[in-house]
């Protein structure tokens, strides 16, 4: 995997050979971004199957490696998704041998169809695009958050991904990013990802978006999500909901890229869903590269000030313009989404 | 006066003895604050009147002078509002002696018309706290937004001012702390007053406040103000707004401290109100405390991507609860600021 946190400073490929491994590049955001994190944990549940010789280990310990993947973060709804559907398969398998394939083989599906909803995202989310684009003769200006690109999602990206297959196809295009404290999701990896694609970009503070909008410099917001509720409702980075008012508040579309994956069918209610508090150094403290080389933390608060580190927060689902699903374009509703994955009565 | 660039890492005192030393002081943000920048652009204007030796000279240093540092920044209306009155003084005045008495006094006459109207403010805002705080048996929880504290001010504050004196009364208070990126004036001011103070606080990221409101963790928002139009409009440090919309959508009052030396009765649309752009590097580095000592700044964004750095935005008067002027509490109107202000009718 790649190691995000040196991101864009550094390159750095980590080998993860271990459940613990994987759990600690999960919890230490070594890899973060829904989807991705859901793949990793797939991954992780299946090397839990390579430290036992017996059918019954092989349950055992894939039972006890996902138990623990799903402590390693509490908000996004793809981990715990994930590392069930491989806890199954070894489950429904008979045999040594059988289970371990089981494991590898929905690791790798996961992996597979990931990658198919976030391409599929993309040419949804295009006809978006190209319709906005049809309404404007200058660049569209689309402002988005954090980082829902392919870092977050193994390739393509959810909220990235019209935006590539656009730029790719020749629309012109022009992305505000939200630079996304306290980790810089966008700083460093959003713009990273768009720079190296030759999308043109600009890092703004998270304060000025809604600036942005009120002077009509956003076209529309694409965000990603994390967990989405099967009533709308939108759990993702921190700070989304700000921009969700302001769009609203200027009538600008404000539109989920959201694969099946992150939906949760058994919430309604956001409030029952955690919402993860971390270290408050990552506040206190700001990393990146040094003038003399290598990269360097420097702390901006007082020592003897506290902070506090929200990591999410929720977009009610009336904010949202619809979700950018890999089935198509729907309202942020119950009813909405139903209509596209109907199979998700039985659950 | 303190050069603020370094606080809360090192107590830097700046001498100014040129009308240049002042400019570049506003200008890098050595002083920031409306009041302050006012204040410090009435004490250039007297400087001024030290390098010359007949009463012309004096008038035309003093003109000279005052074009030039309401150069040094835009947005704000009290620098260009104390640096006229320093000016339209000594023209006033006759013979060489009278004009530099002219200047000195109208500088003077700033500095402590402006902690007249901060302690003023105290005492009206101590009254929407007194009521908050006798609804609830918890302590009041107030957001903030930049630096409104006696930095900005000389003493006392704008948004701090009631704050101070309700902790000094005894009330139980705690604030969160918006750390208002790009640079930080909340995490690195705000956080540095109240911590002297022992006012109970904790520092957020900007993207935070919504969330915090939605889950009931903030009593009332109070910020201070740049320019804030005859109408009601607030031009407040860049994310207001988007605190101001949060605000209303979970039925939260919204304050803002307002002088009556920031209020622009000559501007009714704020669209008018030049918004500062600063240089982009501001977004691209955060400067902060080595861990070897000293201060470091550190480089998150990717080499090639561009940023754009709006200092300002506008928060629409229909988004504020209530203004809190040395005067009294008045609505968000043009009414109900000459209702406290009626000499401004002559405006």
């Amino acid at each position: 995997m790649i190691d995000q946190r040196h991101l864009p400073h550094a390159l750095v490929v980590e080998d993860l050979d271990t459940v613990e491994s994987v759990f600690t590049a999960i919890r230490e955001m070594h890899v973060r971004g829904a989807p991705l994190i859901g793949a990793a944990a797939a991954c992780g549940a299946y090397l839990a199957t390579t430290d036992t010789t017996t059918p019954e280990g092989v349950d055992a310990s894939v039972i006890r490696a996902v138990g623990y993947l799903k402590e390693a973060r509490p908000t996004a709804v793809n981990l715990a998704w994930a590392a069930d559907q491989v806890r199954d398969a070894v489950l429904q398998a008979n045999g040594f041998e059988a289970k371990i394939d089981a494991a590898r083989n929905a690791a790798n599906r996961i992996i597979e169809d990931e990658l198919d909803r976030c391409r599929l995202i993309g040419e949804m989310g295009l006809q978006i695009i190209e319709a906005a684009a049809a309404r404007t003769n200058r660049p569209l200006n689309i402002l988005t958050h954090c980082n829902a690109g392919w870092l977050a999602c193994i390739d393509y990206g959810t909220a990235t991904a019209p935006i590539y297959l656009g730029h790719d196809r020749g629309l012109k295009l022009h992305v505000w990013v939200d630079e996304t404290r306290p980790r810089n999701q966008g700083a460093r990896l959003t713009a990273w990802e768009l720079g190296a694609h030759g999308v043109p970009h600009t890092v703004i503070t998270d304060n000025a978006g809604g600036h942005l909008m009120q002077r009509g410099e956003i076209d529309f917001v694409l965000v990603g999500t994390d967990r989405t509720t099967r009533q709308g409702h939108v759990v993702n980075k921190i700070g989304t909901y700000l921009k969700a008012l302001a769009a609203a508040d200027n009538d600008i579309p404000f539109y989920v890229a959201l694969p099946s994956s992150s939906i949760d069918w058994s919430v309604g209610d956001p409030s029952v869903v955690p919402i993860e508090e971390r270290d408050p150094d990552e506040v206190h403290y700001t990393t990146g590269s040094a003038s003399g080389g290598g990269t360097a933390s420097v702390r901006v608060t007082p020592p003897g000030s506290s902070a506090a580190n929200y990591a999410f927060d929720v977009t009610p689902a009336n904010l949202v313009t619809a979700f950018i699903t890999e089935r198509g374009i729907c309202p942020a509703t119950e009813s909405g989404l139903r209509s596209l994955f109907p199979e998700s009565e039985n659950r």
